[in-house]
C-alpha cells in the first residue's frame, strides 16, 4: 500500500470527530496519522470507549507544525471561531484542510454579522464551499474546503433543482426536524433525556444561523429563507420538510431525477422519505410532490455523516484526486 | 350526590375509549353506567389491564335500546362510518350523543367525497361541530355533537385568531407532527417499534382527510389548506407548525391573548411550545412569531385528550348544562 | 370546606417536588399553602412551565418559622443531608414532616457509614419508616416519617411476602431497571439523550446506597442483598426483577394475594407486570413464579410516585388521620 | 479478484437476512450470488428500501438445485422448522450451510421436546455449534454450522470462563434484556410502539426455548439455567445480567482476560458494559464483579449481528478457510 495518504483529525472528542475517525479507519487510501484535541492527552479508545481494540492511538494537543509534519490533509472538527486560528498557518504550510466549522462558509459581511470579526480574510476568499453536487470542480482544485452545515446540506440539495420554478420573491419555508446529536455532547436542558423524550418543539424559529448560509448558496435574499428547526427524540437523523410556491408545468420527481442523474450520493424516491433510511450513510434521500402551486419537498440525511463527517471525507477524496465515493459509508443502519 | 348524570362509552376498546373511561371515572357529576364494544364480553379491566382494581364493569355489546335505558348521554368512540348506524336511533330515543368519528363533522358533499354515502342526512344537518372555542353556544343547545379530529383541533385553534390578517388566497401550510397513538391500536408496519423508533417521515402529504375539515371550519377553499402530517417516535402528543402569509401590523402573541382571553383551555406562550407540556391535559398551547410577512404558529395538544376524549367530555359538560371545565384533566404528565 | 389542612412543599424545583405539587393541587383535603426552594424566588409556573394557568403561587426560600406559621405538615423534597437541617426545628415547632431524603431512613451506624455524620440523632430515633404496607400503625402516630426510596419500595413490597420461604442465608438478588427521571434533573453524561437512547447498562453493581435500606427493613444482613440497578431509556417507571432461593410448597401468586389482601395500593397479577401499567399511579404491581427452588418476583412502580411523591402523600394522609387513599393517583397514564 | 467465493442468502426478507446481505456486500472475498425468499419475486431494494442504489439483485424463490448451482455456501435465515427442509438436500449437493434457525442447535431429544419431530437426524449429528470461541476447530471442518441464538451467545460467552468456579448445582440466573428487533418484523401487540415505548417487562420467565441451548453448551442440567428475558424499548442491542454463586479466590476481570486472550471478538471491560457500545459490531463486551460469593457478569452484544448475522459470517469465514475477522463489522454505531 505505497499510496496511502496521511490525514489527521483535529477536534476529535466530539461526535463529528468520532465519525471522521470511524470513516478514516476503514478508508482504503487514507491513513489516520494524527488525532488531536485542544487539551490533548489519553488515547482514542479512552476518548471513545466504543473504539476499544480498534484504535489505541495517542491523542495529542493540536500543534500546527506537528500537524504539518504528519499529515497531507487535516479535518478540523472544531467549534466555530476556533478553526480560524489553525487554518491560516496550516494552509501556509501546505496542508490541505477540510474545515467542519462555519468559519469559511459565509462571505465576510454575513459571517461577521452572525459570529465574530474574521481573522483570516485571505483564506476566506479562496475557500471552496464543500457541497459536492453544487461545487465539485472548485473543491477538486481547492486546498481549503468549508464543509457545509447539516441544515444547509439537506435544504440546498432539496431546493436547488427547483430554483427556476420558484415564484419570484416567494418565501422558502424550511421546517427542519433533527435529532439530539446535532447539538453535540454538551450537557443542556434540551439534551436531557427526560426533557426531549416524548417531546418535540421548535427552537429559535426564524433566528437560526444556518438560514443565511442557505440563502447565500441559493443566491436569494436572506429574508426569503424562513427556517424553523425542530428538535425530536432521535439520536441521529434529519428530515427537512420544505414548502415553496412554484409556477410552471413539471413533474417534481422527474425534475429531481434529471438534476441528480450523475450524483451517486443523492437518491430520489416516489414515496415520502424517512430519516432512518439514510442514517449511517452519506446519502441525501429526496422526495417531492405538489398540490397546485405549492411544492412539498422532503429530504433526509444523517446529520453527523452527510451533514458533517462523511461529506467532509467526500470533499477530502476530491481534493486528493480520488473518486468521491472511496471509503464513504453507503449502507444504512436499518433496522 | 343525587345529581349524578349517567353516561356511556360505546367503542371502549381503543385508546380514545380508554381515555373517556379514565376521565369519566374521576368526573364529579358523570357516572359511568355503560361500557360497550362491538363484540361485547369481558370486563373493563380485562380490556384495559391498567384499570385493574379501578373498574371491573362488564363490557356489553352495543345495543341502542340498552344504551337509551342506561344513559342520558353517550360517547361514540367508533370507527368512521360505524357511528352513523347508532346515532340515528339514539337521537330518536332522546339520548344525547358526542360522536368522536368523522361522520358528522363534514357537510354532506365533502363527507361523501372522502368517505362513503351518508345514511343519516337529517342528523348531519343538526350536528354541532364540537370545538368549544368556536362554537360554544351551538354545542350547549345541541343533542348531537361531532367531536373534531386531533389535527383540525390543533390547526384551527392556531389559525382562527389570524384569519383577518391572512393574505387573500394565500396557502395555509400545516406541517403536523404526531405520535403513534393517533393511529390507534391497529398493528401496521408504521406502528412497529423498529420502524418508527429513531425515525420521522411525512405520510400522505396533501392527501389527508383532515384538510377538508380544517378548510370548512376556516371558511376557506379546501385547495388553500396544504396539510402534511408527519409521524414521530412519540406515544402521545401533537405539534402543528403552521406557516401563513400575513398583512398588517400586529403582535402575534397579543392577537392570541386577546382572542383567547376567555378560553380556559387555551394557553398562550412567548416561547415555542412543546408537545410534552400539554400531554395529559385538555390544553391547547399556542405560540406565534413572524418574520416580515411570514407568520409561524405552533400549537401543541395531547392528541388523545384535547384531540379526542377530553374535548369530548368538555362538549358533554356543555350539553348537560355544566361548566366546561368540570372533571377535565388540566395537569400535564410532565416529567 | 372548613376542614382543609395546610401543607407545604420544600424543595419544589425537582421532579419529586413537582409531583408533590401536582397531587396536592388535586387533593380534596390538603391545601397547598407554601412552596419553597433553597434559593426562593419566582413562581410555581415559572419553575414548572407545564403548570401555567394552574398554579401561580410565589416560591419562597425555605425558612423554618415561616413554614411553621403556614403549614400543619410539610414535605421535604431536599437532597440527602440537607433535610436534617430543617427537621430538627420543624419538629420542635410542632410541624409534621414527611422527609423524602435518606436522612431518617437508616439506623445511625448505617447512615453514617454511607453518608455523613448525622446531626439530628434524637429525631432519627423516632422517625417512622414510611412504607404503609409494613408500618401503617407507626406512621399514623408519628410526626416524622422517612419516606422510602424508590428501589427499596419496589424491592421490599416484592420480597416481604416470601421472607419465611427464603433459604437460610441465601442471597437476595435484585436486578432493578429504572428510567432516567430517577436521577433527577441534574445534567450528567448518563442523562444525555444520546447516551441513554437505544442503550441499557448496569451502574454501580453491588455498591448502591439503597441495598442497606432494603436489608434493614428485611431484617437480614446487608451482605445478603445483591443489588444491581440498571438504567433504561425510559422517563418514568421501575421494574425490579428479583431472584431468591426458596423452600417449601407454595403458590407464589396465592402468597402475594393473601399478604396484600387488605392493601389498596398493591395489585397482584398472574402475568409478568410491566413498568408502564403502574406509571402515573401509586400502585405497586407484583407478579411471581417459580422454577423448582428459584423464585422470580417482578414488581413495577412509578419511581416518582409510589417511589417518592404519592407514597409521601399516603403517609401524610395517615399522619393527619385521613384514609390512605384520599387524593392519591390511581389511574395509569397508559397508553 | 479471481478468488471470490459465491454465497447465497435464503430467507432474505427479515432483519437477519438484511444484515447478512449488508455484510456480504462489503465482504472482500464473499460475493452475493443469490438472494431468495420463500415466495420469491421483486428485488433486494424493494424488499429493503434502504438498499436503494446499493443492491438491485432479483429475489428468487428458494430452490435447492438453483442454490447448489449458484453458491458454494448458503446462509439460511429461515424460521425454525423450515430450515430442515433445505439442509438435507443442500448438504447432499455439496453446498456448505450456515443455518441461523434452531434446527441443528440442540440434541435430538431436546429439540423434539421444544419444537417438532426432527426430519433430518443424520445432519443433526454432524452439525457444528457455531460459537467460534468455543468450537472453532469443529466449525472449520464442518459443512453444516448451527448458528447460535442471540441469548445463548451472550450468555455462554459470559458464563463459560467461570464454570470451574461455580458452586456445585447452584442456579445460573440470567436476566436478559433485549430490544424489539429480536422478535423480528412480525406485527404483534408487544412490538407496537405504544406498547413498548416507555415500558419494560419480563416475558415467558423460566419458559424460554433458549434455556436448554444454554444448558447443553455449558454441560449442565437444564434445570440449573434460570432464564428470564425482558423486552426493552430499543431497536437493537442485548444485555445479559448474570448472577451465579462461586467459590475460590479469583479476580473476575482477570479470569475473563485470560480466557479470551486470543479471541478478537470479545472485549473485556473494567466498568459495566452497555448495550450501545457493541451495537453495529460482532463484539461481545463483558464485565464482571463479585460481592462475596455472588458473581455478577454483564455481557453486551448486537442481537442481530453477534447474535445472528455477523456471527454467521464469521462461521462462514472459518468454513471457507478464511481468517475469522475478514469482512466482519467491528466499529459500533455510537453515537
Amino acid at each position: 500500500m505505497s499510496a496511502m495518504i496521511k490525514v489527521g483529525v483535529v477536534g476529535a472528542s466530539g461526535y463529528t470527530g468520532l465519525e471522521l475517525i470511524k470513516i478514516i479507519l476503514k478508508h482504503p487510501i487514507f491513513e489516520l496519522s494524527l488525532v488531536a484535541t485542544s487539551e490533548g492527552g489519553g488515547r482514542v479508545d479512552t476518548l471513545h470507549p466504543s473504539l476499544a481494540s480498534i484504535c489505541n492511538m495517542s491523542v495529542i494537543d493540536a500543534n500546527v507544525e506537528q500537524i504539518a509534519r504528519g499529515c497531507e490533509l487535516v479535518f478540523l472538527a472544531l467549534p466555530h471561531t476556533a478553526s480560524m486560528g489553525y487554518v491560516k498557518d496550516l494552509v501556509a504550510l501546505g496542508v490541505k484542510v477540510v474545515d467542519l466549522s462555519a468559519d469559511y462558509r459565509l462571505d465576510l459581511k454575513t459571517y461577521e454579522s452572525y459570529y465574530v470579526p474574521h481573522t483570516d480574510r485571505e483564506n476566506l476568499k479562496i475557500a471552496a464551499y464543500g457541497l459536492p453536487e453544487l461545487n465539485q470542480e472548485q473543491i477538486c482544485e481547492s486546498s481549503l474546503v468549508a464543509n457545509p452545515g447539516c441544515y444547509p446540506t439537506a435544504s440546498l440539495l432539496a431546493i436547488l433543482p427547483f430554483m427556476k420554478y420558484l415564484q419570484k420573491d416567494s418565501p422558502i419555508i424550511i421546517d427542519a426536524k433533527t435529532g439530539v446529536s446535532g447539538s453535540g455532547k454538551k450537557l443542556t436542558n434540551e439534551s436531557h433525556f427526560v426533557h426531549i423524550n416524548e417531546n418535540v418543539f421548535a427552537y429559535k424559529p426564524f433566528e437560526h444561523r444556518h438560514a443565511p448560509e442557505i440563502a447565500q448558496m441559493l443566491l436569494v435574499d436572506e429574508s426569503r429563507v424562513k427556517f424553523v428547526p425542530h428538535l425530536l427524540p432521535l439520536t441521529r437523523g434529519m428530515l427537512c420538510s420544505i414548502y415553496v410556491s412554484v409556477d410552471g408545468d413539471f413533474d417534481p420527481v422527474e425534475v429531481l431525477r434529471e438534476f441528480y442523474a450523475k450524483s451517486p450520493f443523492v437518491r430520489i424516491y416516489e414515496q415520502p422519505v424517512s430519516a432512518k433510511q439514510s442514517a449511517g450513510t452519506n446519502f441525501c434521500d429526496i422526495y417531492a410532490t405538489r398540490s397546485a402551486n405549492t411544492l412539498f419537498i422532503a429530504s433526509s440525511i444523517d446529520n453527523l455523516l452527510r451533514g458533517a463527517s462523511s461529506q467532509a471525507v467526500v470533499n477530502a477524496n476530491l481534493m486528493m484526486g480520488l473518486d468521491e465515493d472511496v471509503g464513504i459509508p453507503d449502507i444504512a443502519y436499518v433496522p
